[in-house]
């Protein structure tokens, strides 16, 4: 009946996106701390950094600092984020500590686009080649193709799957162009419009046209959706996913206040471990690292298996 | 690929369960207001009351004023719960108001029953006979055999599917004892050890042995898993489950500080709803009354979707 993968990569997304949406700007020794501490959990990629305007987004001001003050475990890939050349060119000084994923993602919807970056479909496809070339002069590798807004968006309604094969297919070709053959495909439900059955819907579409590809999920929790929509993307074998350790995070840019955080970290790993499926993860560390994520935002973060615990005492209690 | 059904029975649990939870006496009039608030959102089936030891749980104290205050709309069945022969007699007293089912409920960890009931399996048996015996003396109906703790426990661990396929042959051996013959079989998660891979095998089970009766579900929210359980239930056929608005609720019993609620009765409408599967509720009602339940409790209740907001409004807006 499933194709569950064995083991899944997780990417975690907590620090760039929680630190961000914070109203209380987080100390600078703070957000080492938290990286230094998801650090030692067993995670192999963390995205930890936001090269973007500070005037815009004063949360990321330090954005220097903290990627010369935190730790590198040379067995973690830590990534940054950029939105713009300008972020991408501040990122391009830390190579000796970040990797440089060079994405091309291209939105499904072209209503948010106008939106939020007045470019239309034909702009920003201009926009990604843009990016690419400038990928391609500094030697930046090109990974992942993918399609943002893939399960529905705020401004555009559905959106239908033979959009997302035509996002995809345009990615491919423009990455294609510049020499790139990336591996995988990253289907981003930016604004928690997914249920499991349009997810299993969507990436079985995407999955018949790109058999060889990997498939990669950035789920949202607006709506309480995520973690079945990870568990209907294990189901289709999906092997990749986007989290956020306690729930972190928002889509600042969705026009949406109550939008949710992140898949939980710890509640993904929770269910991929408790079904057989491999995440290289401690989960009690990360639990602890959630912890620490309370501490330091001063608020309740909505993470599950934080407050609830794992099941390993009440095994190890019911053992003797 | 999948069996959804296409339509779902929801029985709420909110009102007993969450104001039994609270540590806050919550007001006679303010149950009754929530309550009557619930009976206007389409919902068919309502626990709206418990009939236990005001000493051992004050917050019920005002049992009966609530059941005599409360609107009664003649499309709802309102049920109450109660845990010994002396609850059952005083429910007895409402048989105008309150639909009484007389459930046969086995416990699927011995443990348990021994560490909060001081039985064993044996008592256990013993015990649900003579309840029957006095549903039987009551002309109360039996239309549904239980087991509980039915994918796990707190104190015994992990519970094997043959187990639960015992309890439930033991319950319909004693209701056919009595002349019953239930239609129901209710698979509880008591204390939120189910992933949903183990939903799909237990209920994969019981489907097997009982193909023409209907499976019901019970789930917490403790770990985070409740969505996902619910939709695999969903993809093995199951059309009744047990919810709480608001995600109201825990369990008391279960030796667990951090034990959370019911399946959120609005996020599981939602996902239903978006997956085509009717619900019979309204589903903007039911958020307002989710609200009206965090103003009662006066504290933000875990649901997602009373925050996060349905999306009508988009494609409403989107469509235009």
């Amino acid at each position: 009946m499933s194709d569950f993968p064995k083991k899944v990569k997780i990417n975690e997304e907590g620090p760039r996106e929680g630190f961000q949406i914070e109203k209380t700007p987080i100390p600078t020794d703070k957000k080492i701390e938290f990286i230094n501490a998801l650090s030692e959990t067993g995670l192999k990629h963390i995205q930890t950094i936001s090269f973007v305007n500070p005037k815009r987004v004063p949360a990321w001001a330090d954005a220097d600092e903290v990627v010369k003050g935190q730790y590198y475990n040379p067995e973690i890939e830590y990534t940054p984020l950029w939105l713009n050349p300008k972020g991408f060119e501040r990122a391009l000084q830390y190579r000796d500590k970040l990797t440089l994923d060079g994405k091309i993602a291209i939105g499904a919807s072209e209503k948010f686009l106008i939106r939020n970056q007045n470019t239309d479909f034909k702009r920003n496809l201009q926009m990604q080649e843009e990016y690419i070339a400038l990928y391609k002069a500094n030697g930046v590798p090109v990974k992942c193709v993918g399609v943002n807004s893939a399960f529905g968006c705020n401004f555009q309604g559905e959106i239908p799957t033979s959009r997302v094969l035509e996002a995809v297919g345009q990615a491919f070709t423009i990455a294609h162009k510049f020499g790139y053959d990336p591996q995988q495909i990253r289907l981003a439900d930016t604004m928690a419009w997914a249920t499991p059955d349009r997810i299993k819907h969507t990436v079985g579409a995407v999955r018949n046209k790109y058999p060889d590809k990997e498939i990669h999920l950035h789920l949202h929790d607006t709506r309480g959706m995520a973690i079945a929509n990870a568990f209907a993307g294990l189901e289709m074998g999906v092997a990749s996913y986007d989290s956020a350790v306690a729930g972190l995070g928002g889509c600042p840019f969705a026009g949406h206040a109550g939008a949710a955080g992140n898949i939980c970290t710890e509640d993904l790993v929770f269910l991929c471990e408790e079904m057989g499926i491999e995440t290289g993860i401690d989960l009690d560390k990360l639990i602890e690292t959630a912890q620490l994520a309370e501490k330091i935002m001063g608020r309740s973060l909505p993470g599950s298996v934080m407050h609830g615990g794992t099941l390993s005492r009440f095994r190890k209690a019911a053992a003797q």
